[in-house]
């Protein structure tokens, strides 16, 4: 394992998740495999990929700050700019750890404060 | 300005902010700086850490997930446990870019739906 191949993996999966190839994204994913958020947790590598296209209907664009790469891990920071005026741009971080060249634990790191009225709206319960 | 230079001082920001001395943090950054958080944001060097000995007073431990550094840019990736049940640990990545070896902008990314209830109780307005 070298920084350059954690930084093609990493750059895979960020750009096929942006992009709503989950497919993509997924092969960069090992088993097990741990998801975190402040509104998720999953041990599954599509878990948290099922609400995607949900998510990047609102997603306008995104603008990467940071990207920092060591031999097993690597955190990007990155906004999330949305058409949803609560959200507005979401600062976000994702901290990512490699096995053997692949993920098999993601991070990811933002204010849900705005989250919750939202997913309240939308949810039947 | 090298990598060992970055962590050097992000390291002794890190370090002084957890431990509450104000002075030794503040020498790590530089003017102009500027910081942003879910809660704050502030273009002064000691403004975004006035709150800190409120904070610190609920704060039982630190936990470091991940340090990755580059040449003028850091992330920290860290848990902060707590005293106050309905923040119990909070994940927190933290952003640093630096100049001439000093700290010229910070973001802090936390899930900051907790705090919005304690600031409430504790504010007067």
């Amino acid at each position: 394992m070298t920084t350059a191949t954690t930084r093609t993996t990493v750059r895979a999966y960020h750009q096929a998740r942006f992009q709503g190839d989950i497919p993509a994204a997924a092969r960069t994913l090992s088993e097990p495999f741990h998801f975190q958020s402040p509104l998720l947790t999953s041990d599954s590598t599509h878990g948290h990929l099922s609400g995607l296209d949900a998510f990047l209907g609102i997603v306008t664009g995104v603008d990467l700050v940071s990207e920092l790469y060591g031999e097993t891990e690597a955190t990007l920071v990155y906004d999330v700019r949305t058409s949803a005026p609560a959200i507005g741009t979401q600062c976000t971080a994702e901290h990512f750890h490699l096995t053997d060249g692949r993920i098999d634990s993601i991070r990811l790191i933002f204010d849900a404060t705005p989250w919750h009225a939202i997913m309240r709206a939308v949810s039947p319960s």
